[in-house]
Order: C-alpha cells, then structure tokens, then sequence
C-alpha cells in the first residue's frame, strides 16, 4: 500500500489516506518520491480559488523521485531508455494535445484546453497522480528529465515550480544585455526570476520584496540592490527605482508578487518604451485600477502576461541550473522538509509567508 | 500680413490675429496652407488637458500646402531639390534629437523629451508654426513629403494624423496574414486603422463603435462587420465578438476609442495569447478597474501601448496611400470644411463627434 | 479494387495497378480523389533525387477528395465531425512526433525526423497513401480541412503545395506595410508568393522569371513589375531592379526558383540591411559561389532558408483564399488537367515547364 | 605641435609627421590619446583593400585618451558636463546623417551612406581624425563616453573595436538561455564574441580557431571547449562539435574568423532551424562556394549579416564591461603596447597573426 495526502475538497484539513501500488501501463513509470513542493498554488487549491478541480486530489504538481519501475521502455528526448534508480523530475502538465488550434495554429500550447496537471486536475479517485504520495504514478506519455548526477534533488525542488515558470517568463520578457530590470516580489518565482535575469545578461537588478529573509535570499540569487516593501511605501519605491536607474525606470520590469496592486505599480515603474511582464497574478485576489493614458499608451509600454511552462522551459531550466550549480546557492530557497503527516503544517506555513519554500519528503519516516 | 487663429488660452474661443510674413532662414520653407485638420486634440488643447501648452498657440498639427517660398536648396530624403507650387505634408514633430539616451540608446525617438511639435507645443510668440494659418513656416530641418500627383490633399487629410497614427498601431501591432482583428472606435483612428489591418493581412475585421454613419464608413474601409455600441451592452459586444471567431476572440485587438472602459473589454475581448495594442488613449480621461489575473496573466495576453509616430510612419502611410488610392474612399472621412472664420464650430463639432474629420481651409474665402 | 499510379523505382515510367479498397482503422477516413497535384517534386521523385525514398511508391502529396467513408467520428479543430461527400484536402504530412528535441525544444516541427509524407515516405506496399489513385486512405490522425462551399477544388489545386509552401515563405519572410519586394521564379511557389506578399501588404512587387506565360500570370496574381530572365541577363536584372527601387534595391526577396544561381543574385538584389528568404531550393541541384564580404556581411543582410509548411500554414492559406477567392485567378494556375492513365505525360510537361500546373484527375474517364 | 603615424599610400610605411595643435570650433575636444589600437582593418588599410580611403590617413579608429580641452560645454546623455582630465573614449563613426531613407526610414545607421570615421575616412589633411596621434580633435558631435572609475584603459583598448563589434553581433545573434553556440574565430572579435555569449545565457560555448594562445584565451573568456584549426580538419571539426551538441549541432553559430570558407563551414555546423551570423567577413577576402539546398532551405537556417555598431552598443559593452571588469581578464588581450615609432612593427605583428591585440602609446617615451 502507498500513503498518501489527500485533499477532499476546499477549506478542510489534508488527510493521510493508503492507496494500492499503481497497476501499470505499458509505458508508464512509477517513482519513489523524493520532495513534492508545497507551493502557493496548493494554499489556493486548499482555498478552493481554482475553478474546475475535481476534489478530492492529491496536490503536489513539481516532485522529485527515484524511478522505482517501468513498464516496458521508456525513453527520453534523445533516445536513451531511462532507468531504475535514476533520480528524475518530470513535466506536470501533460496531454496538451497536439490537435487543438491553440496547439495546431496558435502554437499556444500553455493555453491547450486539454491539457491535464498533476496534482491540480486529477482526482485521487483516478489514482497517484499527485506528488503528496510515497509513490507517483507518471501516465505513459508523460515527460521525465533526468537530473543527472550533477546536482541534487534539493537543487531543482529549491525553486521548484517557481524556477520553471520563472524561466518562462525570463525568457518571454526578451531581457537583452545591459537591460536594466526590477523584480517585484521575493517569493520563489521572483527569486529565480532575479537568477534568470542575471544569466540572461541584465546589468543592474533590483528586487522589491520582503521580509529581510527574502530579501537577503535575493542579493545571494544575483540582485544588485534591494527595496524592501515593509519600509518603502510606493512613492518612495519609485523615487528609489528612478534614482537607481538613470531616472527612467528599468528597461525590464517583472512582475512574480502576486499583489493586484503591483501590477499599476509596476507599469508606472517600468520606463517609456520598456517591457512589462506579468506572471505572479495566477489566483484571482481582485481588480486594480490604473490609468491607460498614463500608464500604458503615452509610454509606449509593452506588457507581456505570462500563463505556465512548457516542456522546453523545463529542460532549459534544468540544463541552466545544472551549468550554474555553484554560481547560485539553488537549494538555500528550502527553508523547511517536512514530513507527509506534517502536510497541514507545511500549508500553513506557507501561507503565512514564514517560509520561502516547503517541501514535503512523503518517505522520509 | 497672414491670417491665423490663436487659442490664446484654455477654455476660450479661438480668435484670428494678424501675423508678419515668417523672416526666413537659410533651409527653412513657407507653406500656403490647403488643409489643416481640426483633431480630437485640439479640442484637449481647448480644454487645457495637456501638459505644458505654451499658450497662446496656433493649433493645427496635420496639414497639407503648396510649397510658397524656399530659402536656399531644400532637398528631400532622396537628394531631390522641392520647387516652389508643389502640394506637400510635412512631419509635426520635429527635432527629435538624435542626442539622448531615448533617440541613441533606446531608440525610441517618440519618446524623446526634446521633441516639438507643430500646432501644439510652439507659443504663437515664436511665429507660424501651426497650420490653422494662411501660411505655416517650416523651419530648416523639418521633413517634408510630397503628395505628388496621385493623391488629391483631401484623401491624405481625410485620415490626417489618424491616418499615421494608426498606421504605426498597425505596423507596432504585428498583424500577420489571415489573423482576425478587432478595432474598438470607428473616430479616423479607427477607420484607417481597419484599412490598415485589411492590408497588412488579416482576415476578418469587426469595427465597434458608433454612430451608424461611422459604422457605414468602417464597412466602406475594409471591415467585414460592425458592432454599434449603442445598441449592444459590452457582454453582448463579447458575446457577439465570440460568436464571430469562433468563440476565441480575436488574434488583435486595437483600441482606437479614447474611452478608459474600452481597455478593461478589449483585454477581455482578444483570445488567450492574442495581441491588445491600445493607441487611443491619448489624452488622460480617468482611470478604470481590471482584473490582473484574469485579463492578463492567465490569457497570456501581449499588451502594446503606441505613442505617437516617427518620420518612417508618414513616409510609408503616404507610399501606401498612393497604391491604394482608388481601393478605399479615403477622402470621404472628411465630413465638413471649414473656414478659418468658423473654426471655432470646427471645434464644437468635433467635441461633439457630429464628424468625422473636420478640416479648415485658411486660404478659402 | 482501386487503380493507383505506382512509380516502382527511380527513372522508370510510373504504372497503374489495383489495389483492395483500404481496411479501416478506427478513426480513419478514404478519400474518392478529385484532384492530385503533379509539381516538380515528383520529377525529383521520378529521377530518384530524394533521399531515403522506399520506392514503390504511390505519388502525389496535396489532394482534394470527397470524404467516401469514415470508420467511426473523426472531428476537425473545432470539434466539428466530418461527414460523407465533403470535400476535403488533408495535411501531406503527419505523425511529426510531439516527442523529440525538434517538436518539444526546438519548437521546429518541419524538422521534426520523424514526420511522414504521403506520396513521399510511404511505400505503396503500405497501401493508398498518395493521391495518385483513386481513393486515398487517411489515417487516424492525419489532419483534415474542409474547403467548404465558398472555394471549388480547383482553386486550391492551382497552387496546391506552392500556395501553402508559399505561404510559410511569405509569413516568415515578416513582410511588413510598405515593404517593396522582390520574387525570384515564378512556378507556382513564385506566383503564389507574389500574391501573399500583395496580401501582408508590400507596396511595389517585382517577379523575375520566365517564359511570358507564367510572367503574364504573375501580374494577375498581384505582381506590378515582372522582369523576364530570358531576355535580361543578371547585370541588366540588377539594373532594373535597382531603377525600380530608388537605386536600393528590395526590403524583401523571397526565393522560388530552385536555381542554385538565383541565390547569389538574390543576396545582391536586396538592399542593403533586407531580408532575403530561400524556399525554393526544394532539391540539391549543385553548388553555387558567393562573396561572404559584399553578398552578406557589409550588407547586413538577413537570409531566411524556409523548409515545408506545417498545419497552421495549411490552416492560414485556405483561410485567406475563401477571403479572396474572388481577388485573384487561383483556379487559373492550372494548366492542364490529366486523367490517371495519361500520367506519364503530365510528369514530362512538369519536367519541361510546359504547364505551370499539371493535375491528375484519377476518378475522370 | 603634435606627432602623429601618416599612411601617406597604400603598400607604404607609416611616417611619424608633426601636425599644429587643433584650433577648436565650439563643442570640440581634444583628447591626449593614451592608446589605439592597430587593428586587422589597419592592415586591410596598409594594403589598400577598403574602397575610397583618403589618403594619406592618420590611422586609429579606437582610441582611448584623457580630454585635455574642451570648446565651450560638451556634455553626455544624461547632460552631465565632460571635465578635462576625464579618461574616455569616443565613437568613432559619426554623422550618421539622421537625414537618409537608412538612418529615417530603414532604421539601419550602420548603412547610412553619409557616416564618417576616425582613422579610415578622413584625411590627416582634414586634421588629427584618427588616433595613432599624440592628440585627437574631437568635432562637435562626436560622441564621447566615459570610461569612469572602475575599469582601465587597458580593459577597454583590449577588446577594442572587437569588443563593441562582437558586442553588436551578439545582441543581434538573439542568443537566448540555455543556447549552444560555436564562436569560428578567435581574434578580438571572436574571444569577446565568447564573453559576450556567456553573458547573454548561452550554456555551453565552443570556441573553434588557433594558435594555442588564442584558444587558451578563449577559454579564460568563457569557453568551455576549443577546438584547434590546426589540428583538426573541417570534417573532423564537424564531429567533434555535433559529438558536443547531441549530434545536432549548435543553436547559435558566430562566425569571427575573416576567412571565407568558415562562412559554408558555419551552416553546415549550426542545428536545423539554428542561427548563423557572419560578423567576421569585414573585408573582401574571396568567394566561396556552398549549397543552397543543404545548407540553408533545408536546414531552415537564419543567417544573420552583422556591419559595425551604433552607439547603443558602445555604450552598453562599457556598462557590461564595468559590471563584469573582475570576471573575465579583458586587459590580458593586450598581447604588445607599441610607441608611436614603433608603429610598423605592430602593424605587422597584426598582420602575421603574432599578436592579439596591439595598441600604440602615442605619449609613451
């Protein structure tokens, strides 16, 4: 039998329930979970502020674990067949479906409206397709990357989602060398999103957050200059940016906060002719207003929104951090490993802010 | 002794003065005015809605004059000498500097902060340097371009600076071939910016706006249907832009209203990954509530603010003008002209959409 | 039984044979042929100039047929399920993978290597998988258009594979508003490319080519200048060219001729700063010199190689010509039209140039 | 009086030859050059191989030296004062005209036909224009930048014009993070072609040149392989680097390297669907021969001609080059400093490959 944490439906407490072991598929894997992140998304899922879930679930959408068995073989990119024992993650979006006209013209696959998500799309009544779980059952069809020996579970799972989905963003915001840019928000996505723009040849960065905790974490992820949110209030956030920055604003704004209010913020911030990119606003938390005149067509703004990763951000992600492993201190963003029957404990945490990132270790006794 | 009228101060009546034939400089050339339009933005400057007018002014951005006096050799960007009795354009905005950080490093010269502009940012003080006047001055250095004898002056003052202002909307926009486009605002803005999109590629086009007169007129420039915001709220507006693109929403969306509201339903309008360029906002009329989730991020939507146009803008709308003159009826959003002596129901009538373009014509007894 | 034209190995004449009616698959669909193209591939095909071809082969990769049977519901993107006696044409190439580094990374599906191509990498041992022959088996999978009822089949075949190969040229090409454009050849790939250039909104189009048939079409199709290489050597082009482009040359030069010579002129033909887009060179027909220095370098010359279409471009094309079905001739495209029997003889007229399109007809008497 | 190098004629030595101090228009400066660099194009320039040279010429396009007078205020974009005593350099290009179709309508400076340059296009008879010259006058206009504090002459000279023309080349290439590039080439502008590459996101770079020296340069600039010219030929050179790239060859390929048959050798090494600039080629050193077919349709390859840089590439390489100085040795390029009477001896040291850089001292006893 397979533990696991389920989630029955919104406002309630998480629950340890036991599941058989997979029966498996030709083509599918099962991995011996290593760390399932506990990310935002899941306080939101406990919330019940994403539409269509079909609860109960078990949550855990990035993981790392160990392939424990495959049935049949099961290759990667290149051909290689993968392995028993190798540590991998995989892409938790999966079946976006190559038939759509978002897939097909559009070539929007991040808004395939088929596409399925572990830990956020499938009931648990459909299996161990959640990451809370001592063992995760991968659908034949769905991508694994293998991290290889060159760096650690913790590593990857340190920025987890947020070091994916970041890297989309990164690179849809098409910062280019010397850009000037500003981050706002410290969470996980903006940390990253601070190395990102780092290795995509910005010049100066400066992340507008907090508390200290994170905004220190930011210096030691490649940030120039820090604002710290609790202590600035706007204005004087942007008086600070416009002094930093030749009095323009930064050539780069991104936004990873989550705050409808940053989002006026962050278009007054950004300079004329600059780039706007929003990814942090994935849970609904309101309206904002702001002026188009001012804050969009007399600046000649470009504002970019930013939904999700597909699987190249994935394994771009992971060759990046595989190259830069010691540039950047990758596994510092955990600040607590928590067991599976600490799960509610994790959440809470989360929610709070007290952590930058939690991670559950569901075989971790 | 030469006509013009003077808006001497915000919220007055336009009042026509007597000026000295312009003292000429080497390189400079005097103009008798056959057209100036009477825009949405002179009514602003009327109102005293923009920012740092040294009134008094001679309003009149856009125009069209046959070339009177040159002093010395004026050459065009060609190397050909301009004669004296050719009808002829010229560029509003001039002495972008081509020294600062916006002209050199950005490249973004419409946000030069050194820029002037004929008929709004010249005090009437410093002489003829806007086109409600028997004669503008144009001072060396200023680009001219020849209408030649394809055009007549009515089909490039029809449009006016609508014509190049949504010509680079269009161009900024990125229209591809077959994509479906929406335009919000039937004012000239709008109405060239569906010839545009027509041909620059796309497929279907849907002009909203108002009255039915502006609506008949988007149908004669290119539009394939029309939506009277009169007589639909904005979700039967969606409703019906859905049902037009097959329940996606446009590939573009182009807001040309000048009305805040239409930014929040355009974003909402444009299909997830689309593109929503605003160019219409160009005087500031309020602010208004959106949803950053919702109509942003989630959509993965492209936001494009459009400021203004550089020389390349006037030059190519002119070459174009001349291929299509016989394929739209450009010189019919012309709806009344004026004489210098009336200017000032010129302006009412603009204020209050009875036209599409009004135009004055100073030299017309 | 089923009569097919088989091609049984390179330099040999092609033969008719029978065939048993196919065996569905669930989820496929037979075709009753209307038309099948006859294009030059195919006389690389008959002289073995392709690689890694499993002759015997069926030819003929762009058809238009009527939908005979369909073994269970087989819907379009829209969720639409076709019906028996639509007529329909069919992606040529399917099962690009989704899985590999190309379709996945790259995001470069027409390099996928495990794409298919009816009439091109199916052995006719594997059944009716090319269009020449009565009726085409589609497998599960293989991505259907409609033509609809606006468009006959005519107009789809007269351009057949050059329309939509044309296509892809003409939108990666980034022809913008105003954009002067040159088009070398003008086969169908040429002629189509001169009216989607019309169509993404160039101003002035010059196609070079020859004899004067084809030169005469050129013009029909939307092109104002054509320059016949028969009696122009390539100075006296450059000449001409240069005349009609203020002495600059081109912003645009799409390549369509498959003549390795033609690819050195083009880079000397195209301004300074322009793109020059390589679709053409469909088979290796030898090498050719260049000076890196004067042809690429100090022009700072873009070059575009462009290789196939995928099924957004299939999509696209067949959109834009319901929209302008009646604009321009693209049933006249056709030359001549052969029954099944006589397809020998439409293969030497392709091979001679004699016929700007030959197609096959394999249900007329 | 001020010593200055005088090529009087092509295939002639540089004369030293005393010049009177500058008489100053207002706005000039006059720097006391403390280096010039002798650069692969002062050999083309000795050898009479760049067209329309007036000779004789004072040799020396990139130049650093301390402003000793300034006419009247001159100041930078931001408006601050220059001071005398200020170490700096200047652009060397300038009157792009801001007048011509390239600089107004192309947006292409780089191909204004008006541009004039330090050192190549100026006679000494026009006075001290280029800067193998104890004293440099700097015309009104000429745009200057400063070196600042943190970084020496010696950081900024070594790269010299290779560090802003690699820096263009890169910006212009779109490397994007995680991308695999090959720099052909490793001069100047090919090992700050591999810094900038790094700089920019790309994950692993393989520098392809010789002799030893150079390529151990290459990887102290950022290289993660080399590859030897000398010991391996094109075909082995072509295994090696798809051995590195997963067979598929890289994304990014940047050709430094000035030899003609590199430029066919880049296509066939870059990836299907990958990018090739040609920077290198900057004179006319020969045709070459390729193949249409397969290397460019086929491989759907972008191939991107790259001339000189404007000021925004200066004036970022500097800023990167000020965030970076500690991280790559950009002063050790500096193989030889040379006194102005040593001047042929760096020029053939240039030429003989005997040397990275050179640069001349022209105030050095």
């Amino acid at each position: 039998m397979v533990k696991a944490a389920v989630l029955k439906k919104p406002m309630t407490e998480v629950e340890i329930e036991e599941f058989p072991y997979p029966v498996m598929e030709e083509g599918s894997v099962t991995l011996r979970t290593i760390f399932s992140e506990v990310c935002g998304t899941d306080v939101h899922l406990m919330h019940g502020r994403l539409a269509e879930v079909p609860y109960p679930i078990i949550p855990g959408h990035i993981n790392v674990g160990t392939i424990e068995k495959i049935a049949g073989t099961v290759r990667d990119m290149e051909g290689r067949a993968y392995q028993e024992g190798e540590i991998v993650t995989f892409f938790d979006v999966h079946e976006t479906c190559n038939e759509c006209w978002y897939c097909l013209v559009a070539k929007a696959t991040t808004r395939c409206p088929n596409r399925k998500v572990y830990g956020i799309t499938y009931s648990s009544d459909s299996g161990l397709l959640g990451g809370w779980s001592e063992v995760i059952y991968l659908k034949p069809g769905v991508k694994i990357v293998s991290l290889g020996e060159d760096i650690t579970p913790e590593m990857f799972i340190g920025g987890g989602c947020g070091l994916v989905t970041s890297f989309h963003a990164v690179e849809r915001s098409g910062i280019k060398l010397d850009d000037t840019v500003v981050i706002q928000g410290t969470g996980p996505v903006g940390l990253c999103a601070v190395t990102w723009s780092r290795l995509a040849g910005a010049n100066k960065i400066i992340a507008v957050g907090a508390p200290k905790l994170r905004l220190d974490m930011a210096l030691k992820m490649g940030a120039d200059e820090v604002i710290d949110i609790e202590k600035l209030d706007p204005d004087d956030r942007l008086s600070r940016i416009l002094d930093l920055t030749s009095g323009r604003g930064p050539d780069v704004t991104i936004e990873c906060s989550g705050n409808p209010d940053a989002v006026p913020e962050g278009m007054q911030i950004t300079r004329d002719g600059g780039t706007y990119l929003i990814v942090g606003q994935y849970t609904n938390a309101g309206d904002v207003s702001f002026n188009p005149h001012l804050d969009i067509n007399k600046k000649h703004l470009t504002i970019l929104g930013c939904w999700g990763f597909d699987f190249s951000h994935i394994n771009k992600a992971i060759n990046m951090l595989k190259r830069h492993k010691d540039n950047f201190p990758w596994e510092q963003l955990i600040s607590k490993k928590y067991s599976l029957e600490s799960i509610n404990a994790a959440l809470k945490a989360v929610e709070k802010h007290e952590v930058i990132k939690a991670v559950v270790e569901p075989n971790k006794k």
